[in-house]
């Protein structure tokens, strides 16, 4: 990878407001929707906010496959990484996590038995730009320009 | 389904540049990827213009599973539809979904073979706003409004 596409990936997955985060149901079938994009730790680790009791979470319970994608619409540049959601309710996880406004979706604050968060791990991912498509690992993506 | 939130689900998709458009890989990870959002038949029939040869045409030819959705960002709406996606390759729809600049990616024109068109069709859709979920099916949106 050169350092030009790693500038790229990093800008992209920064200025991006949400993810599309997809998992798969019990019917075999792909469920997309967006989710705010809050935290990382690198490129390969994401987390995020929402409720137990969603059916999605109830889903990752089941199946914890999972697909998290960044876009750019307008130069439509687009990244996606596939792996794992684990669904952490400890405290810890939901304090980090933990917004201002968000007790409009959890009333009870960080305590809220209500709330609980993804925490996903990537193990590959696809960039997509310039009408071609380059599949990465992790590596890759860290010794990106390193001579 | 009340009219207005007819009149929101139409608007949304159709100032929508793109579509979410998942599949689910051999290993059973779903798989993300914006597609332009060219044609429908209805709220329920979606098409999309691609590739034969790429990796997620191959996914679809094996396994029709998917997810297309439609997000404004701004306004935190999501419309999810769950169906399956046919890979048509005869000229009518090939022609159909032609567009002026489409040479760039087909060269050959619409005679393209590595050109396809992708025929979504729903069974169920969601429909997210306002920080809630809705179920419904195409008559619920079909019959909106009328009394």
């Amino acid at each position: 990878m050169t350092k030009d596409m790693k500038e790229r990936i990093t800008d992209l997955v920064d200025e991006a407001k949400v993810a599309y985060v997809s998992s798969v149901d019990e019917k075999g079938y792909p469920m997309t929707k967006a989710m705010l994009s809050l935290q990382r730790d690198g490129l390969f680790t994401h987390y995020f906010s929402t409720h137990c009791s969603n059916r999605r979470t109830q889903q990752f319970l089941k199946n914890s496959k999972a697909c998290i994608y960044f876009c750019k619409e307008d130069s439509f540049e687009g990244l996606m990484l596939n792996g794992n959601i684990e669904v952490m309710t400890d405290r810890d996880h939901k304090a980090m996590l933990w917004r201002e406004g968000f007790e409009m979706y959890y009333p009870e604050g960080i305590e809220t038995e209500n709330y609980c968060v993804y925490k996903f791990t990537a193990h590959k991912a696809n960039f997509y730009y310039g009408l071609s498509d380059f599949d990465f690992l992790l590596e890759d993506y860290e010794n990106a320009g390193l001579s």
